[in-house]
C-alpha cells in the first residue's frame, strides 16, 4: 500500500536536512553570540490561547485537534503566544530584560504557495522589559548579523521599517477614528498582495470617505519621514523612527534598512516599530518581519512589559539563498576521517574493531558492508570523501597497517600500536 | 486572560532547553561519527499510513487532526512508517546500504506518566539494505557509543537482546499455531508492565492449554540460550543470536549486552533481533528498543528490503543522567566572550558600535540595557559569566580601551586599533 505525503508538507532527504540543518544552526549561532538563550514550547496549545489577539488570517489557518477529554487544541502557528505564556509564568523570577530566542516548527492549514507551505521552522528572536527603541535596533541587527553573513548584501535585501505609532499619529490627522485603527492596519496590511481593484474596495469598506482614502493612500506612498512632515505636520511620534534609523547606522547596518510607510504588519497585536524584510529585487513573498508588542504580555493575563522581536521562515530565505548560489557554496560537504579496509575477509573483525574504536575516540570512521575486494573499498572511501584510509592486511601480523592519504594517494607502513595512540584510541 | 499548557506538554525554558540540545547534539553527533546521514520527515501523516502495520496500542493513541479537505491526518507517533515511505519513494536511486538517522518530535495521546509524555524527542537509527546481523551489531554499538560517551557504565544500563526468529523457532516447538504469533507477542511484550493477575488472564484467553502456557513461561524465564537448547531442542534461529553476540564483543561493548528472552517488543513489525534498553536497577521504564523489520518497506508498498534500528526517547534518559548527576556535571556554561562597558553614557554609543562588531565577527558579546555606573555593569558582566570585559571611557580620545580578564582581574589599558585586529573586526 503506497501512501503518500500529506501535501504542503516537506521530506528532508539528507541533502535537504543538511540544508535546513544549515540555516537553523546558523540561525541559532548567530543569536547566541548576540546574548539570546534559546526556549521551546509546546507543538500544540489550547486553541483558545490562538484566538485572544492574533490577526483573523491567523485563526482561520490553524489545524485543530482534540485531546482525549475532547478540549480543543490547535497546532501553533506563531510562537508569540507561547512566549506570552512562558514568561508570564514566572515572571517574578526571570531577570530583566529577557533575551530569548527560539527555532519553532510552524503549522498554517492554508494551499501551499511559492514560500509558503504548512509546514515550515521560524526564527524567532525577542527582548521583553526594554522599553527603549535600542531594543528594536538590537533585534534587527542581529537578523542583519546573519542574513550578512551568509552573504545577502544590501543589494540583495532590505528591511522596510515604519512604526505603528507614526501611522496612529498621522491617521488621526486624516480623521480616523481611534476604533477604526485595527481593521484599517488588517486592510492597509494586504495592499501589494491583492489586486489592486480588491483592495481599493476592501479600503472603500473601510472608509467611505473618499478625501480620507486619497490621503491615507498618499501616506502609504510618502518616502520620506520630511515628506510626511510636510504633508501631515511633525508628530512625535516621528522621533523614535529617527532615533532607530541612528542606531541602525550606528550598528553599521544602516545600509540595509529603509523607511516605509506602506508597512503595517497583519497581525493586531504590534504597537510601536514594525518592519519587513524583503529580498531587494521584491520577487519573493517577506522574508521576516517584526515589530514592538507592548501589550500582549498583559493580555495573556500578566503584566504590562514592553516586548519587540521579529520572525523569519526558513522557505522564503531557502529559495533566496538558492537563487543567489549561496546555499551550494557554503554548505559543507559530508566529511569522514577514516575509512577501514581490509585486504580480506580475514581481517574484517579486526576492521570492524578500529572502526568502532576511533568512533568512540570521536573520529567519523566506516568500513564497507560489502564483500569487496580492495580496490572496490577504496573506491567506496573516495565516494565517501575519507580522509584517509586504513588498510589492514597481512601486516598486522607484525603489528603494522597502511594509512593511506586520500588526497595525495601516498601511502605508508604504519607501526599500530603508534597510530592508536595518535587517535587516541 | 491565563491560559495553561496542554498536559502531557513541556515548556523548555532556556536551562531545560540547555538539557534538550545537549541530549539532541549528542546523539547527532554519535550518529554522524557512527556513518549515518540526517532525514526528517512531516510532523503530520496521513492517519491511513499509522494504521498499516504498527501495534494497536499505538493507533489508540494517535492525536487525529483533519486538512481543510476533511482528510484524516495524525500526528506522528513514531517515525518508521515516514522512513519507509520515504524510502519506497526513491528506492531506485538511494545507495545502499542506506544509513540514516533522525530526531524526530513525536506524539502520543495517552494519559502522562513519568517518562511517558504526550510530547517528545526520539532518536532513531536504521540502516536499510543489509541483511547480514553485522547491521544490528552496528546499531546497537551506535547506542552504546552514546550512552557511554554521556557516562552511563554497564553497572548503569543494560541492552536486553532476543530475537523474534528464536521465540518463533521455539513456541513452534511448544504447539503455538504461526497465525497466533503476533497476538501472543503484543501479550508477552506487556509482561512486567501489568499485574501479573492481568498478564496471566491475557495469556490464558491466547493459550487455553495449561502445559504450554506453562512452557512459555519456562521460556520467558530462561537465562541462557543453553538453557533454552536443553529445554526445547538446538534451532538454527539460535546461530544469528550467537553471532551477534560475538560482533557487540568485538566491537567493545558486550558488558553492556545481556541474552534476555523476555523481551519481544510490542509493535507488531519486528521479523528478527529484538533488543531493549533499561537502567540497570529496573527502576525506570525501557530507555529505549529496536530491532529488525524485513517486512516493513514491502508492507508499504515498496520492494521487500531488509531493515535494522532502534529509538531512543528523551524523557526516560533525562531522568537517569540526572539521578546518575550526569547532566549536571557535563552541562556547558553559558559563555560570553566579551562584555562591553562604558565609564558614563557619553561613551553608550561607542559601546554599543564595538559590541556588534565583536558579534559579527563572531564573538559572543553583550553590552547593558541598564543606565548603570560601571561597577553595576561590572557585576553584570560577571554575572553573564563574561571573560573579558572592555571598558570605554575618556582614554578613547587616545584611542585607549580598558581590557580587563574577568577571571584574574587584571586590567591593562589596550592600543583601541590593535585590539580590533586581534578581534579581526
Amino acid at each position: 500500500m503506497k501512501i503518500p505525503a500529506v501535501k504542503g508538507t516537506r521530506d528532508f532527504y539528507p541533502e535537504d536536512m543538511a540544508v535546513r540543518n544549515w540555516i537553523i544552526d546558523g540561525w541559532k549561532r548567530v543569536s547566541l553570540r548576540n546574548g539570546f538563550e534559546e526556549y521551546d514550547g509546546p507543538i500544540f496549545e489550547y486553541l483558545k490561547m490562538f484566538q485572544i489577539k492574533s490577526g483573523d488570517e491567523i485563526v482561520e489557518q490553524l489545524f485543530s485537534l482534540k485531546d482525549r477529554g475532547g478540549r480543543d487544541l490547535a497546532l501553533r502557528p506563531e510562537i508569540t503566544p507561547t512566549l506570552a505564556r512562558m514568561v508570564n509564568q514566572r515572571i517574578n523570577s526571570l531577570p530583566r530584560p529577557i533575551k530569548w530566542f527560539s527555532v519553532p516548527r510552524l503549522f498554517r492549514a492554508e494551499r501551499p504557495q511559492k514560500g509558503r507551505l504548512r509546514e515550515f521552522f521560524q526564527w524567532n528572536v525577542d527582548i521583553i522589559g526594554v522599553d527603549d527603541v535600542l531594543a528594536d535596533a538590537e533585534v534587527i541587527f542581529c537578523a542583519l548579523d546573519y542574513l550578512r553573513e551568509v552573504g545577502l548584501t544590501a543589494n540583495d535585501v532590505v528591511v522596510k521599517i515604519s512604526s505603528r505609532k507614526m501611522l496612529a499619529a498621522v491617521l488621526q490627522v486624516i480623521g480616523v477614528p481611534e476604533s477604526k485603527l485595527d481593521d484599517l492596519y488588517a486592510v492597509l496590511d494586504r495592499r501589494g498582495r491583492l489586486p489592486d481593484e480588491a483592495f481599493e474596495e476592501m479600503l472603500e469598506k473601510q472608509l467611505p470617505d473618499t478625501a480620507k482614502r486619497q490621503k491615507v493612500l498618499e501616506l502609504m506612498n510618502a518616502e520620506s519621514m520630511n515628506q510626511i512632515e510636510s504633508m501631515f505636520g511633525r508628530q512625535e511620534a516621528f522621533d523614535e523612527l529617527v532615533n532607530l534609523m541612528e542606531l541602525l547606522n550606528n550598528m553599521g547596518v544602516g545600509d540595509y534598512c529603509r523607511f516605509d510607510p506602506s508597512v503595517v504588519r497583519g497581525l493586531a497585536y504590534y504597537t510601536g516599530i514594525v518592519y519587513e524584510i524583503y529580498d531587494k529585487a521584491s520577487q519573493l513573498r517577506a522574508i521576516g518581519g517584526g515589530g514592538r508588542y507592548d501589550n500582549l504580555l498583559h493580555l495573556f493575563g500578566g503584566p504590562a512589559i514592553s516586548a519587540t522581536g521579529f520572525g523569519i521562515g526558513d522557505c522564503v530565505l531557502g529559495i533566496l539563498l538558492q537563487e543567489k548560489g549561496l546555499l551550494q557554496r557554503q554548505l559543507p560537504p559530508r566529511k569522514l576521517d577514516y575509512f577501514v579496509a581490509w585486504v580480506d575477509q580475514t581481517y574484517r573483525r579486526a576492521a570492524i574493531k578500529l572502526t568502532m574504536n576511533l568512533r568512540s575516540a570521536g573520529w567519523t570512521a566506516s568500513f564497507t558492508y560489502k564483500t569487496a575486494n580492495l580496490s572496490k573499498q577504496l573506491k567506496e572511501a573516495a565516494e565517501q570523501n575519507a580522509k584517509t584510509c586504513i588498510i589492514i592486511g597481512s601486516e598486522i601480523a607484525k603489528d603494522q597497517v597502511v594509512v593511506k592519504n586520500m588526497a595525495s594517494g601516498e601511502q605508508k607502513l604504519v607501526n599500530f600500536a603508534e597510530f592508536c595512540q595518535e587517535c587516541r584510541i
